[in-house]
């Protein structure tokens, strides 16, 4: 954080219309902080409240954590702006949520265990309506992963939201990229593909369009995304590599086979399809599956002989895991359908590139 | 990072152009990625290059990095938004280095060695020649403090940078704002109020207007401050409290004085004066040395009998420090001139209020 919790225009503004001009002998006088020190409301809580895992909390130059003897950080950070990765009508509730659901996903990714985050809060002015319900879903989600919030920043401009997550994994324990190796079985949990339709349904491209109980649940996934965060960790030891659904599952599977030199092996027919996705034309519902991103899905591999553990997490997790293909020595991405080869409509994706 | 180094619309993005209409077969290709994966080129170093402290870096979902046994972790984030905190004219290069000088001089005030940082950076365009000197400023700082760049997200946006810095202090080490007692003395590096001297310079308030090499002096105050990060791991130990001053000597003292629970006789007449301050009005130069910001100097509390371990520092760290005035118990800011009590003309300042 800056000097203190939070400050619009604690730093010199070059633009901003709270410093007044020197020469008339008044100060620097911030006057928006007031408003601003109603930020600090919502965001900062009592000791009691919520986890506390900070040993210098919020309101010093720095807040200091430790992860615990025999662990490692792992850190992440995610922007999201208005405009470009929600829309201004969103529920800030939810809104809330998945800025922090981002960033868990990428500790559920390396098998972390949740630990602290920082937020970085842009905003072009203060409402305390959407600040109240903006906080209520950032930290609820915090609470439930016992993640604390432990410094800010607050800043007057175009609203963005960014937050860097602190998780803590045992030495060497990590799950990353790059450790598929041919043979493996490749899993993704849930139904990847729900958040592009919803996003297709926004922007009018459905015929005919979803009914409304539909939208919702489609709604839900894209706004309020679960992070995979007890699947990750449970993954340690079982997978051989691991990834989120950002971007969408060829994309973020590209990444994977580039980091591990290998290629792979996917069975069309066997993706997990959403009751949703499930009415909708075999084109749109495949691109949606194989290319929709913004899920936070997980994707990874693991040998065929951890099948049984795999399946032991998926009822410990309650969350489907589907195998949808097998990890090949030679490069690039093969797909089939029913055991016979497919054409690859996707080969243009262009992560894909670096993985074929 | 999201799920690769750098990604403008790996997201779902509801609004990018790149993102192509789903019916017609087209996949989310996300054109400009060839663009954003210049961006890596400028960040993201080969192996050997630079300082090394993730242990996995750059690339997967999240950085792992630990600190030295016996170490805590302090963290710290600060986000710069265009005509906030920054003219859109200002060299990148400066502007590289001041973003992570912001946050190195947290950590400063903390008493934490720099260890690693994430970037967010949000971007309207990629211009190579505003991002190789962007990234050549930012990394040059880095370097020099041994900070690894161990993640970062990039979106595109109105221009902001987002960092958040973790370095290490000793367990139970870190300096605090909570720590000054009564009879301490106050002390505060280098010549706080040239940043604000430039600031006023730029908007034309000056009169007579600054020689050429003055400006040029104050303006490299403003655009490129030096994070006093030898002179904060040299305080451990030896200060009682300490804060860097980014919204102004007496607003940030202001915060040790309500953490501390203490108040403060400060001397007018020993308050360490820019030469380039030396020739402007009695007022100006006051407020730009007790209110001006933007500065990253130390200010701290010591003991009197710590004096020639912090003459000593003096020394070492090669930084002129400064005793203004002593701490008292009773609450509040009383100014002195000479000896004689002055009136405080800064007793609006906003920060200041909880600490009267």
């Amino acid at each position: 954080m800056g000097t203190h919790g939070t400050h619009v225009c604690g730093r010199l503004c070059v633009s901003c219309p709270n410093v007044l001009v020197l020469e008339s002998g008044a100060m620097m006088t911030p006057m928006s902080l007031g408003e601003f020190d109603l930020i600090e409301r919502y965001f900062w809580r009592p000791a009691g409240v919520g986890p506390k895992r900070a040993i210098v909390g919020n309101g010093d130059d720095c807040a200091v954590i430790a992860p615990q003897s025999g662990m490692q950080l792992a850190v992440s950070t995610d922007t999201m702006v208005e405009g470009r990765h929600f829309l201004s009508t969103v529920d800030p509730v939810r809104l809330g949520h998945k800025a922090l659901a981002t960033n868990l996903s990428d500790l559920a990714a390396c098998g972390a265990k949740p630990l602290a985050f920082t937020l970085a809060l842009t905003l072009p002015r203060v409402e305390e309506a959407w600040l109240e319900a903006f906080a209520h879903g950032l930290l609820q989600l915090a609470d439930e992963h016992d993640c604390e919030l432990i410094g800010g920043d607050t800043t007057a401009g175009p609203l963005s939201i960014g937050i860097t997550v602190m998780g803590e994994v045992p030495v060497g324990g990590a799950l990353l990229r790059s450790g598929a190796k041919p043979g493996d079985e490749v899993w993704v949990s849930g139904y990847p593909g729900e958040a592009r339709l919803a996003l297709e349904a926004f922007r009018g491209t459905l015929h005919p369009s979803l009914p409304a109980d539909a939208f919702d649940a489609v709604r839900l996934a894209m706004e309020c995304p679960t992070p995979r965060v007890a699947l990750g960790q449970g993954l340690r030891g079982i997978a051989t590599s691991a990834i989120d659904i950002s971007d969408g599952l060829l994309g973020d599977l590209g990444h994977i086979l580039k980091r591990s030199g290998v290629g792979v092996a996917l069975n069309l027919d066997a993706l997990p399809v959403s009751p949703h996705l499930k009415p909708r034309s075999l084109e749109l519902m495949q691109d949606c599956v194989l290319a929709g991103g913004d899920d936070y899905e997980l994707l990874f591999t693991a040998a065929p002989d951890r099948r049984a553990q795999v399946q032991q997490l998926e009822q410990d997790v309650g969350l489907m895991l589907t195998c949808i293909g097998r990890i090949e020595a030679e490069r690039g991405v093969r797909l089939f359908n029913q055991g016979q080869p497919g054409a690859n409509r996707w080969a243009s994706f262009d992560h894909f590139k670096g993985a074929a």
